[in-house]
């Protein structure tokens, strides 16, 4: 078992030529910053990593924006870190050797909408929120909801999901096609509006989830679906975390079309009722919510309803209303920065395993167990009807000792999982944290598969060098 | 616009050394031939392309087999070709530089089912037909069905979908994993069991279509699905192909979960009526499936009845005993056989686009004019809820003038499609035939990254060369 990255994570700038930053300020001018204060806002994400930053920030607002300082990194062999939000949790922003953080966060247009194909092509700085707000008159949405208000961009580079993702699936389904800037600088389109295809090597899904290292994603063409007829959301609590997972298990198991399935232990409804004033009963809850006609909502409902109180799931409770349910997934999205306010001056250490649905039970049990044996705060979520949890801790800023106490239980489930055939990542990605997972969870081969596929793509080794795996 | 790849396959064998073949001879005995007549069975599809029969064939019975074949070509430089059950339609099969056709089709074992994640691990040989059966007592099935009872391996290769892809995908959405014999031999897995992962470059998405090119695939991890609480089966006919095409478009906008929705055209139906004395009436027709609890597929058929009225559907007609179901759908999947055996002594030259839904009726009505004024024996069956048909032309097998009118024919339709944002191919892959279609639609900058990757992970070029793109 390979331990994850080290957390300092080693600094090896490739300096930015003065001549590079010359022509990037001719044609950048104010949006090419290299003030502390901007450099060590792109040197950090929400990981506890310490502060990284790139020499120099620009602010693109084109894909041409982006090829031009491609261009210019591949001439210079500099590296170049692609930026959204800033809502990683693994390092993924980190200029753990030196380069230019492109900023994508004002390419906010949304580029063509066609409600009649179900498809719409952002700009690689929207957000799922911004997204959703202007298809809204269309009766069209995107469902991908990974809880931060992150980028599109950011989402498709790192494979993200979610909540939704039970029913709508993942970045990987609901990616139609990019345009990426590859790291000679070229505007390359991969995919096309069509549903499907069989028209050669899925580039599409190449990128989506090379979190930065292939190229700069700067468009996306993203799936959407009809707003479903009736939505209703519901809760529900049981005596322990086994009893909600085990009736997660059977809802899957039965095909249930279920739409969000989200386990929340009994300190991660503390939290958020602490933040929320939600007044949620103190004990494991599975929040749910159904898509669907109003009839068959009604029975999916009814279906899951009966599951739960085979498992003693009780207080089954309603929220039909859009306001009530915005207030619950509000509750639930907070959960993260929820757990880190009732513990103030710390940071959180997640996990993001997924395992096969049947193995989800055992090892839940087991990381509660550890978590509960270790004296640290921690708290669950988990979006378990795909086998997916995140089991955070708490640790105050600066403590090495706490630190490498929850780094040794993570890594200890991490183990499990792979050992279940899980993953180590669900949905964060691999960054700059488990890169030695990655390779015991996909073996020496695959990795060296990944690396051939890296370096005949970016040779100069400039797309977010440093992450995912040693080249 | 290029033209699609010439017809007869340029050759350029690479011979197969006499070490090499000594040694596949002393490893596999029987099960390594050099016979005529097995050769030949070898080199072809159902394309028309002329047979280009490999040097020798091999019948591997496990991944340790192929990966004994690979590493030989590997040291030799020889070509190698992963035969299924030789259903390709585009020429994947023909050994157009010589070689080693390796034959999984013995290679029939369920690895490994594992009922309670809707999870099943088969050898590449398995076909689709099998699958079900072996599984058929769990209460899952797997919905991807190309029509041909193809191998899962061929499936995967060439990112098959078909049918049932409207509502469950298409292998890319359907492989969570795969056991690959990459270029230099080694045994290399992809993904792991779990429902989502984040964890690097999606390898199993990279294998998925790319057709032999990259690697043989030798075990595909499937996603399965509990078998609908109930199916029901409808047929629609329609005054014209267009007013099906219509219904079709209105039912997939509001979204309404149709498992399946084909087009038959009035050619297509005298055809299926011939071959299996169905008496359906001799007019555009859709077939659809429902798939859901009792009230839901009623609810859905409802909607899609008052939908196909509006465009003068009528006739509407129920089976729900799955002994008409199958009916209807084995002539369905026979239209390709019954197309040719009304025409004896012709191939068919089959186009396989796929357009954002929005755009399908305008591609059909042009394409369908042409069709006709052509004189040419055509018909058109389409997956059209996914945007995706097929034109298929009846020529003559040696009438040059009959094939190039329907190349020429196809090619414009191509254009056309690629126009309207769609593409060459929905789920038949490139092969040989659509190599010049693959450089328009993707255009070259994808192209070159398609060929970076293969140089990378096939340095010699042995894996199924000549295919997809030039190198």
């Amino acid at each position: 078992m390979n331990a994850p990255h080290d957390f300092s994570p080693r600094v090896d700038p490739r300096p930015v030529p003065a001549a590079m930053l010359q022509a990037l300020r001719a044609r950048f001018g104010e949006r090419c910053s290299t003030a502390q204060a901007v450099r060590e806002q792109h040197g950090r994400d929400e990981s506890p990593f310490p502060v990284t930053p790139p020499e120099v920030v620009v602010f693109c607002e084109s894909t041409e924006d982006v090829a031009a300082v491609v261009a210019l990194a591949h001439e210079h062999a500099v590296p170049v870190i692609p930026y959204g939000t800033g809502s990683s949790l693994e390092g993924h922003l980190l200029a753990v050797q030196g380069g230019v953080s492109v900023d994508v966060s004002r390419m906010t247009q949304i580029v063509r909408l066609n409600p009649e194909d179900l498809t719409v092509t952002v700009q690689a700085g929207v957000t799922r929120e911004q997204v959703n707000r202007e298809i809204r008159d269309t009766g069209l949405f995107f469902p991908i909801d990974p809880g931060a208000n992150a980028s599109l961009g950011g989402m498709a580079a790192t494979r993200a999901s979610g909540t939704n993702a039970v029913r709508y699936g993942t970045m990987r389904e609901n990616v139609l096609g990019l345009t990426v800037v590859t790291a000679s600088g070229e505007v390359v389109r991969t995919g096309t509006r069509a549903k499907k295809s069989s028209a050669g090597y899925d580039l599409t899904r190449l990128f989506v989830g090379s979190e930065g290292t292939l190229g700069v994603i700067t468009e996306v063409t993203l799936k959407l679906y009809p707003l479903p007829e009736a939505v209703s959301a519901a809760i529900c609590h049981f005596p322990s975390v086994q009893a909600a997972v085990e009736t997660t298990i059977q809802v899957i198991q039965m095909g249930v079309p279920i739409a969000r399935c989200e386990l929340l232990d009994a300190n991660a409804v503390r939290a958020v009722n602490a933040q929320s004033k939600l007044g949620l009963r103190e004990a494991p809850m599975l929040l749910m919510e159904f898509h669907g006609s109003q009839a068959g909502v009604k029975e999916q409902a009814q279906t899951v309803e009966a599951i739960a109180g085979e498992h003693g799931g009780e207080g089954f409770e309603w929220a039909s209303s859009p306001e009530e349910r915005t207030r619950l997934w509000t509750a639930r999205h907070k959960a993260y920065f929820a757990g880190m306010s009732t513990n103030p001056g710390c940071r959180t250490v997640t996990t993001d395993t997924c395992v096969p649905i049947s193995r989800l039970a055992e090892i839940i049990d087991i990381s509660v167990q550890e978590a509960a044996a270790s004296g640290l705060p921690h708290y669950i979520v988990g979006h378990v009807g795909d086998g997916n949890f995140h089991l955070a801790y708490l640790v105050k800023e600066g403590d090495d000792a706490q630190r490498a106490t929850a780094e040794r239980l993570s890594m200890q489930m991490v183990q499990r999982a792979i050992a279940l055939e899980g993953t180590c990542t669900g949905e964060h990605g691999i960054g700059l944290h488990k890169m030695g997972f990655l390779l015991d969870e996909a073996g020496a081969g695959a990795v060296d598969l990944m690396r051939q596929v890296k370096r005949a793509l970016d040779p100069r080794n400039i797309m977010n060098p440093g992450k995912i795996f040693e080249l």
